[in-house]
């Protein structure tokens, strides 16, 4: 049985609220509903587009990182604790693909992984020494891949980080990564 | 002892013809003369500068890769042995740098070499699968990088190669490369 329009419109507040990335598509299977109909339940919730819940979400997010400039991120940084864990969004887009397949580059897929690196630690100069990679799923025009990295161990100059990339559940790119870093006081002394 | 004038333009041919990336200060270098007197002896000689002289060879170049579009190159293709091995150059702009360091990102330097290992791999379709990479050196804004990659190694649907980037004589860049690839009977049949 389907839900009434006002429980359907609540849960749906509620799961954006637990999940503000979550697709209007991942909206229609959960509640087996039309795409239109979610659309209209957004508009009359007021909760923007994904891409606009996105960007809003990674504004608050640049402020927490240091070795970069926001710009210099690849993807949209959705989320970050210093030092621990950060995760991006990128969409793939024709400048991302190889015009024949229309598969993206890896190239892209790395970028993203490694800037989120390099944002995740709070640290005044951060750069990558070593990284190993996968590229384990074909990833497509306009697939959103969202990455995960994390940090796996810490020494005196380095943080190890695992990053695993993701398009809807499937596993798509994995990579580790050593990165150095100069601490502010070092910088400056 | 300096050489007089004809037999230095003399050499300065020969050894453009045998390396055409010579740059003007290793010529200045090479004949303990300025740089005035070698661009005034290039254009003597006729011989074009140093980016020309790149873009010319690209061009040639470009003509012998399948997997890629030609735009599709990080970089200028200076050589390629389909199947072999590679060369391409790129010139590190005010883009491909942390604001902050004016250090080169990681991310472009492989980009550099992972189209190479593309570009080099004469087969419909190829995808990178796997690959371990190296920071030596940091690599600095209006450096030149050399990318030199050789296959080691073949099987029916690999190609493993082996990628090193130079600025100037200095390793700069490591990489290994996994290639998955199609070939054209299986891609038409």
């Amino acid at each position: 049985m389907k839900m009434k329009k006002d429980e359907r419109r609540q849960a749906i507040q509620k799961a954006i609220d637990l999940n503000p990335f979550m697709t209007d598509s991942a909206l229609c299977e959960m509640f087996g509903v039309s795409i239109q109909t979610i659309r209209l339940d957004r508009t009359y919730l007021n909760i923007p587009e994904l891409r606009k819940r996105i960007k809003l979400v990674a504004e608050q997010n640049y402020e927490q990182i240091r070795a970069l400039e926001a710009n210099e991120v690849i993807g949209d940084l959705i989320q970050v604790a210093p030092n621990e864990s950060a995760q991006s969004i990128i969409e793939v887009t024709e400048e991302s693909v190889f015009a024949k397949t229309q598969i993206a580059r890896g190239h892209v897929l790395f970028a993203q992984a490694n800037s989120l690196c390099v944002a995740l630690i709070h640290k005044s100069t951060v750069l990558t020494q070593e990284s190993s990679i996968k590229f384990i799923e074909k990833v497509k025009l306009h697939d959103t891949v969202r990455a995960e990295a994390h940090v796996t161990d810490q020494t005196t100059h380095h943080f190890f980080i695992k990053v695993n990339s993701y398009v809807k559940d499937a596993l798509v790119f994995q990579g580790t990564f050593k990165m150095f870093y100069i601490s502010e006081d070092e910088a400056n002394g």
